[in-house]
């Protein structure tokens, strides 16, 4: 066979590394690239989910410091099947005893729904692939998957065999699954082949053997057949290893009657990227794991890539929704951590502490609860790939405070978690005083920190309090008397004007001989938009009662010019007069409280 | 303007979600892919390093739970120069105090080296703007990076402007950054603009926007000039972030006279891929921080995206050899965890618990030892990218045993860390006694756990000693005639043979009335190929003392069949012959316990 055409091998650097034990130079360019000149995978677009393949309980399970126990993957297994994995590799069963002992529970205790295909891995060899059949006895429908390495850095240095005789491993390998499946015709066997190292393979031969296994498996007649091609170490850039897939669909005498799979890992930080390019380059079907467990960097991360079509409006054909319950059960099974920034279920995925992006989010999820019929409730919002909610995640996750945060994500809390909707004057205000708190505390503030500095800041400025008043409305004129608490002190209160604040105010500035005029007011009821705040016994209805309409109180926000100086207060109250007035007197208070400061 | 030509959009999904609240349907295609069928990127090959900008201490920072202090920022940017950056994003001066006190303290203290430019980001505003260049004064060179957003999610949402008028920030920014430099002439100043959300803005708008504000700043007149091309947040696959970044460059109208930069984002677990295939498509900078650290799902990681191009022979121009340490000043001012399975740095990223691989790499490194010449020492493994000394991890790594393990792997523990070097036939029969073991344990086993099985299994079987022994060579034959001790009785063995071990051999035989004949043998000087071995007190030359070859343990390796049944046997002694015949005593004596239990 005349040599494969490639692309031109970028040429391997000169210029001397700074450090003799940091040496580029002992590193080759990646060599195994076809030419493809006219490649169309990169004009395609995913439509659809390619058909999943779970190979945590084998793929995953090797990589493991400690392997799972059989509970361990009985439980993985279950859940699998919850998310919709149709097809499962179980294992090397042929491997240890531990992995026979698995096949065989999940087979002779009826663990495998009839629409749940389990897969088993195996290498060429006789022994092996026998011991593989008998581990799979009784099942409805299985997977053999054979493999051997392709590769030419294993055919020169771990098995010093030529292109022809590794083709002959795979030849025989294929021969051997027609001759064991025969002897279990009660199950309906598929066959699986990966040309191990696929993507460090010449591609051409990487079709010239798969071809020869085609030939022994005859997928034509009916026999169901899955070629899998591993990148089994990532060696190159993501439109390389596309390129190669769509070389190797068009190059495949058999294409149209066998099922093409890939299977990446992540040496280069691109599993993800490889098998969604891949997809558009013609493959059917995606091995992977949750989380992207695996050997050394891992798997490709099925659930990222799922998560990836479902934001576009894809189908992903696996559930997600129980996102906690799921990340809990694979992170036991596999004692490993997940990392805060893990795409789609970190802790930090959805968070913002930024301010502007606070305040971005906080615009948009206000913009589409305006206009909820012209967006057709679709999701749209900055620095949000996907709701949080759609994966079980609370809002509360979303917006989190700190030194680095903005009016827009304190507002946030407020509104979310205790009903207080600030005036963007308020926001400002406030903002700036959080801001120095969390600079000073250089950390993160919690949202019982935050209602705390509201309530020390506007609610409970010394010991201002209003007392019993009247509001008499006569001859178009507005007179309030009343008592007023001021630093020890009970004040009568006696002011005129167009309604009780400006006559309340009028009566202030009397008293104290100020200048005050009222600059910004807002007032509303206090109605938290979501269920899952905070009941921390502060006093304020925290969105518990909001069935109970009786119990809502309202806040209003007051601004006020005392003496050339602006000051903002809130009041809340369940009656809006009393609230209003107590906002007024919050401004006031200090006014009072600063200028004696 | 009219609207750019896009590719077809994918059609939204029809069919109903498994559960409302997982449902897919409330989201929409990706539709800024622009139409670019001759695009050229997919053909061209990285060839050498971008432009490097680290975000650490900007878009990093501001994603932390708890911020960095002035401290920690410190510690970090002293880490970012000996990594060798060149370009250093510091903080957003005008918005909190602590970043811009962070600035001063490092051009008041002189910290930053000549050749080492300051980044930072400021909003397009003007009370900011000046902030910014104040925070600046006294520096050297300079880089003002502007930003405003330009997506249509928040011209819409966030900021209720049209294009125009989104347009008209940028370009008003632009103006006000010329205005203040001229303010600050002692300083080299470079210009960065970035269209915020680059990826979700209509990709001719970008240059339309982007025009505009090269129009004000003019670079070919000789003002430096960044354009920085933001996915802000990742939302397509990196194939069309590609096509977007080339026709971005295609189409701006002075692209020779600008530097084109990119910042990728993660959230679609591809950024990585983004910033590469982006680079093919054009950009010459790449911002992005180490291990990934940033806003959600994290900034791309420049790290990884250097060590692929070390990995492929390309001078990354940033050194990675103090890896750890570097990792470890990252992790401890981020306050975030390193993942087991993080690319190049993962505690088990240069693992291989599989027998098959633990197989293949042992092949391949004796391949490459002995064939050091040919392969002109280039780095050339199956299973590891990269050599894990290049950035300070030991071998020890590379293998580790549990109930996935094979023979291979067991052979290179005990081959690294303390200088057996098994036969193949030696390797079966250990292998299958550790994996027994592990499949017990159920989990890994320790270095130090094997080589006590390993002494355990072959060096001391019951009481079975080789005590005095002589050996005559006479006319041809050799006789031996020496004491052995059984299980407590010490015992007279006389023999002929051709050497030394069949004359035992022959001794032994005639004592006991067994059949025994040698089926294969084999020794060596115990000589430890790393000096990293444990020294770990068990009285076998683990190769500290391999200065002095004096001390040096011969090994030596015997498989005998007794009676018809096989058994294997190891002998370590300063004398070779003793080692032999302690081999074969050892094989022997396995013989009599196996049929004694």
């Amino acid at each position: 066979m005349s040599d494969q055409a490639t692309r031109p091998v970028a040429s391997a650097a000169k210029s001397l590394p700074k450090k003799a034990a940091f040496d580029f130079r002992k590193y080759r360019p990646f060599a195994f690239a076809p030419l493809l000149p006219d490649r169309t995978w990169p004009s395609k677009t995913l439509e659809k989910s390619p058909i999943w393949a779970s190979v945590d309980l084998r793929d995953g399970n090797q990589a493991l410091i400690d392997p799972m126990t059989i509970e361990q993957k009985m439980r993985f297994f279950e859940t699998l099947v919850e998310v919709g994995f149709k097809e499962i590799e179980i294992g090397f069963p042929s491997a240890a005893q531990v992995e026979f002992d698995f096949a065989r529970k999940l087979i002779e205790e009826n663990h495998v729904p009839d629409d749940v295909t389990l897969q088993v891995l195996v290498q060429a060899r006789e022994h092996l692939i026998a011991r593989t059949f008998e581990s799979l006895k009784g099942a409805k429908r299985a997977i053999v998957h054979v493999y051997n390495s392709t590769c030419r850095i294993q055919r020169e240095k771990v098995y010093g065999k030529d292109k022809d005789e590794i083709k002959e491993i795979a030849i025989t390998g294929a021969k051997l699954l027609v001759e064991y499946a025969a002897k279990y015709p009660e199950t309906e066997w598929v066959f699986q082949y990966s040309p191990e190292s696929f993507s460090q393979t010449e591609t051409e031969y990487a079709v010239e053997v798969c071809d020869a296994v085609c030939d022994v498996w005859q997928p034509e007649n009916g026999q169901e057949v899955i070629l899998n091609l591993p990148a089994t170490v990532e060696a190159s850039t993501p439109n390389v290893f596309a390129d190669q897939v769509e070389y190797f669909c068009r190059n495949l005498a058999k294409r149209e009657h066998v099922t093409i799979s890939l299977h990446t890992h992540n040496d280069r930080g691109c599993a993800v990227a490889a098998a969604e390019l891949g997809v558009l380059a013609g493959a059917d079907r995606i091995e992977g794991t949750l989380l992207g467990n695996g050997e050394r960097t891992g798997n490709m991360d099925i659930m990222v890539m799922a998560m990836n079509l479902f934001s576009q409006g894809i189908d992903p054909e696996l559930d997600f929704s129980n996102m906690s319950e799921i990340v809990q059960v694979v992170s036991e099974c596999n004692n490993l951590p997940v990392h805060p920034r893990h795409p789609y279920i970190g802790e930090l995925v959805f968070t913002a502490f930024s301010g502007s992006h606070q305040d971005a989010i906080k615009k948009c999820l206000d913009y589409n609860e305006k206009h909820i019929e012209e967006t057709e409730n679709v999701w749209d919002v900055a620095y949000l790939p996907i709701d949080p909610a759609h994966i079980g995640r609370s809002y509360q996750d979303v917006v989190r405070i700190n030194s680095q945060s903005g009016k827009g994500g304190v507002a946030y809390i407020l509104q979310r978690n205790y009903g207080f909707n600030l005036p963007r004057w308020m926001q400002i205000d406030f903002s700036g005083v959080v801001q120095k708190q969390a600079e000073t505390a250089a950390r993160e503030l919690q949202n019982d920190e935050i209602l705390q500095t509201f309530e020390d800041t506007y609610l409970q400025q010394g010991s201002f309090e209003l007392l019993d008043y009247t509001v008499n409305n006569k001859g178009g004129k507005v007179y309030f008397n009343g008592q007023v608490q001021m630093n020890g002190d009970t004040i009568n209160i006696d002011g005129t004007g167009n309604g009780p604040l400006s006559s309340f105010i009028d009566g202030l500035a009397q008293h104290t001989g100020k200048s005050i005029h009222v600059i910004n007011y807002a007032e509303h009821a206090i109605n938290p938009q979501h269920s899952d705040v905070n009941s921390d016994g502060n006093g304020i209805d925290d969105g518990t009662n909001t069935d109970n309409k009786t119990n809502a109180n309202a806040a209003a926000y007051i601004q006020l010019n005392v003496d050339g100086e602006v000051y903002s207060g809130i009041g809340t109250c369940s009656s809006t007069v009393s609230a209003m007035l107590k906002g007024a007197l919050s401004a006031f208070a200090q006014a009072v409280n600063t200028a004696a400061a």
